[in-house]
């Protein structure tokens, strides 16, 4: 995959998707699902207030399914029993803050646990990277711990293979590409490296640490001597702490003048929480990426 | 400043400055200040093995002054006293171990120390950024603490204002734009700013938490309601630690097709580090960096 476009083109060719928007009164979400449905490879379902929500379809010119709902913890109820029952395959954030919906989420009787921790996963395109490439954790897990990070990368190596990435590569970011005792990610990565080579970390290739540049350019990653199957074509980068995945999905989008889409993994279906900021086409994106990820589930 | 090349056009308007190659043996070392002498900014002084050098010289058909020295530790201390004595005004690193140059550097009676924290900062060009943006520290201190932090403020503003930034905005970056008692980045970010606001730390505006989006952004700042003289505009973005650093400085060059220039701070006198993947534009900005440094020192 080069683009968020083929992301999207791909989600076009797979049976459509029933997407429950949680808290709908906010019409950018609904404008997002709306827009997604034109292209043909969604189906919404709108939980919230009822007459906030058909305001927002005669604004439109749409006829979605509604379930009516008072509050964001009703909605937030409704949205996840409607996933967790079948009746829909993917979550979307609208109007209701996004605690509520997580906690909603993660209810043990009828919420989407599945045992793993839950992730976010951001999907970057620029004119300068070659294909796409996703960054992980740089939403969710403020400073993950070794066992979280093992989830991280197996809940974003899913996500790839929902994209025909089959095998992906996986590199372990910090700022140097040798052990340093100490820089503990330095260790972490070693340590993921080497359990991936046991089999512990399946359907993937992990290598770390490595730098961005090592990940991303072969040639850098020759002028270091650095020896390895993922530098050069990283498929997913692994970073450190929440601050510095943030900071570089960011920088796809106000440095590079790229786009990026974003998920929430680890939950029994994806849940997409766009961006106030986010253009359609990122959330476009977004979306289509749930759809791919519940395909594979 | 919208580009490097306006620091390079800038660095050739003062007067050339003295640069002491530590380690000239190294061969991409004395070409990149071989074609900063050719722009017109640089005097060379090449301390080293002297055959080695002679060679590198013969090579570039240039004659520049040579200081034998036999090992690295010799060459860096008289690299070293040359610059501490006034003999030369930029310190620069060529095939001599980094560790055993800074360590020469912080000598106690013939080094360069100054009672502050050594950092590094990164200078970024981007197609998509309308102006040059500082990244520090993602090059020196792994993992700063409050009081590293505030000199490493100082040391990028200092280098700000060599390039007639009179007055810098700084923007303390973190995941998000909200003080999060759970994110310690967040709660540095805001003593920083109170700090600044109480004159504890001159000559600049210090705004934080940012995300790299409301620094950078003005549109991403009002669609967040963020009242603040930094976002939008930021010159200096500090970041928690190496790596967030590090990732962000490459991503300028991996994820946006620009490129950095880079520089150690907080010595009596700038030292250069360029590495091997640099290209040329980007190892003479660094001069150049320098340079303009050593004149307002």
């Amino acid at each position: 995959m080069k683009t968020l476009q083929d992301i999207i083109d791909s989600a076009k060719k797979i049976e459509t998707k029933r997407v429950a928007v949680v808290g709908a009164d906010d019409f950018e979400a609904v404008k997002a699902v709306s827009e997604a449905f034109d292209e043909g490879f969604v189906k919404p379902v709108l939980i919230g207030p009822k007459d906030e929500i058909t305001k927002n379809l005669e604004k439109l010119g749409k006829n979605f399914e509604i379930i009516d709902a008072a509050s964001i913890y009703e909605s937030s109820e409704k949205g996840v029993r409607l996933v967790s029952s079948g009746a829909a395959d993917v979550l979307m954030k609208g109007n209701v803050k996004t605690s509520v919906l997580l906690k909603a989420a993660l209810n043990k009787e009828w919420g989407l646990r599945t045992g793993s921790v839950i992730s976010h996963v951001a999907v970057m395109e620029t004119p300068n990277l070659e294909k796409i490439v996703m960054v992980t954790d740089g939403g969710m897990l403020v400073k993950p711990d070794l066992n979280q990070k093992i989830s991280i990368i197996n809940n974003a190596v899913e996500l790839a293979r929902s994209l025909y990435i089959e095998t992906p590569k996986v590199a372990v970011l910090a700022a140097v590409e040798v052990v340093n005792p100490d820089m503990p990610e330095t260790l972490d990565a070693s340590i993921l490296t080497q359990m991936n080579r046991r089999g512990q970390i399946k359907n993937c290739i992990v290598d770390g640490p490595l730098a961005l540049d090592n990940a991303l350019s072969e040639m850098a990653a020759k002028i270091k001597h650095i020896e390895s199957d993922v530098a050069g074509f990283a498929d997913i980068l692994v970073v450190p702490d929440i601050h510095s995945g943030n900071i570089l999905g960011k920088s796809a989008i106000y440095l590079a003048g790229g786009r990026i889409a974003g998920i929430i993994l680890g939950t029994a279906a994806p849940i997409v929480i766009v961006s106030r900021a986010d253009d359609s086409k990122s959330k476009m994106a977004s979306l289509a990426l749930a759809c791919m990820n519940s395909e594979k589930k």
